[in-house]
């Protein structure tokens, strides 16, 4: 159920390269991931993980309204990241030649079926 | 010099509460604010160089190329921060009613400037 939504979000969004719906602690419930030379995707979330949640406390300490999204630009990929409820969030990578818009767009389609299956 | 650029982009971006160019260590250099009501822009700057100095140091541990961007969406606020230079950034933060894409585009159209008066 999971890895078929996270499969439609890489492989739609052009440039799409791995999506993964994690816990804040780190743990991944579920991924989708296109092979990609000199890339630990799985660090690559573990990490992101502990800045998404530092993120999340900091937009709560500053009493900012909830976190929805954060997104990080570096010379090699893009990284979005979508609050999903209070425990669980959806990350997807891209290649810096991918379609950020479109990216942002796939995750936004369909936070709802994440939703309902993660309830 | 900074606070004409600052303001510039401040006041053109629709939406725009404030701009700063800060160090990572989260000592402004310079400050454009607009009088904002419950909002501590001072604590907002200082508790996002903490978390940009968190994704700076992710990013280089992951070895995804250097950090260009990191945009942060909350139910209140847009904060858009742009990596200058290893020591300093500029954040922006807009209303949500703001227009992201457009602070998006001055903030990339003036670091040449902040650039120049930087070095």
């Amino acid at each position: 159920m999971f890895n078929a939504i996270l499969q439609d979000i890489v492989k739609q969004s052009s440039g799409g390269i791995g999506a993964v719906l994690m816990g804040y602690d780190g743990i991944p419930v579920e991924q989708y991931l296109e092979p990609v030379e000199g890339l630990d995707f799985q660090m690559l979330s573990v990490e992101y993980a502990n800045v998404i949640r530092d993120v999340k406390k900091t937009v709560e300490l500053l009493d900012t309204g909830m976190m929805e999204e954060v997104s990080i630009k570096t010379e090699r990929f893009y990284v979005i990241i979508r609050a999903l409820t209070d425990d669980y969030f959806l990350a997807l990578t891209l290649d810096r030649n991918g379609n950020f818009g479109k990216g942002r767009y796939l995750m936004m389609r369909e936070t709802p079926k994440l939703l309902e299956a993660l309830s």
